[in-house]
């Protein structure tokens, strides 16, 4: 007990993952996800404060790596252009494990507090996106109208990529979607 | 008892927002909100099914308003523009009473369930707004794009608005707003 366990965190995610999917996230405990994983229940709190946590706890890297894209896209870059930026990174980060992904949109999409608590995640990510802007100099009307617009065409772009079970680049997806959006402008 | 009371349902719901914001949502009981409007809790039960209700029943109508103009919106007319429609009937109904609705926000922005609540209903919109899209139509992976632009270029109006004390017509900044993030693209 106690001792180094090889890629604990990782085979406790998945089969936690796996658990929500299969039973659905209320009817899985603790102990349940360390049995799945050949692990214990102490191991699992050494990496997840509580089960919900094994679902969020990706967006605090998600969102560091999103504000660094923004804050440190080059100088004279428009603010679509950084925020674009932005939610590449993020989508880098996503495409990495399509199958957990998948997953975990699955759990979501079943469970109508875990949507109340991903919507919450989404809005304050477009707040700081906004405030990334804000710190590259745009007025704070622009820069919240362009940081929702992209979580907007994020969403969409994330959405696709998911129905089409993860497959191929999440990059690819969100810059064409956001070259579609600006496309529909550019005809209306 | 039971006799008609005129306006009950605007002199509950102005009572119960008053409340929330004096004392909080969660410390304010129905024979509050009944005492304060010089009604009774059987009254308040005859127009709304519980505390929560005062702050969400107006989205039915609003949904309701919003899916029939961009339904009916002229034939020929742009996704953009029959969205754009659509949040400006939006725009109307809530700029008919900006007291109440500042009031509402205040209660909302202060209580993170009832953000979540709220955020869930945006999103309801959003869905809805795609489907009325693809009823005129628009393929259902452009109809989600611009439904979710047109409600992030809503959210963000009617921030604006509420930040200017909610004075001036709603409608008007929704439509400078969608006009602003064309012109972002357009520059861009």
């Amino acid at each position: 007990m106690g001792r180094w366990e090889p890629n604990a965190r990782g085979r406790l995610g998945r089969a936690a993952l796996e658990l929500y999917v299969e039973r659905g996230f209320d009817q899985t405990t603790v102990a349940d996800i360390a049995e799945r994983a050949g692990l214990t229940k102490r191991t699992f709190f050494r990496h997840y404060v509580d089960k919900r946590d094994v679902l969020f706890a990706g967006a605090v890297p998600l969102r560091e790596a999103v504000v660094r894209a923004v804050a440190e896209a080059p100088a004279g870059l428009s603010a679509v252009g950084a925020v674009t930026l932005g939610l590449e990174a993020a989508a880098e980060m996503i495409q990495e494990r399509p199958e957990d992904v998948r997953l975990r949109q699955t759990v979501i999409d079943a469970h109508l507090e875990l949507q109340e608590r991903e919507l919450v995640k989404l809005a304050t990510l477009a707040g700081e996106i906004a405030a990334a802007l804000r710190g590259r100099g745009f007025d704070a009307c622009r820069a919240r109208l362009i940081a929702e617009t992209g979580m907007a065409v994020f969403r969409v772009a994330f959405a696709r990529w998911i129905a089409n079970s993860a497959q191929g680049l999440l990059t690819q997806v969100v810059k064409e979607s956001m070259a579609e959006l600006a496309a529909i402008f550019a005809e209306d």
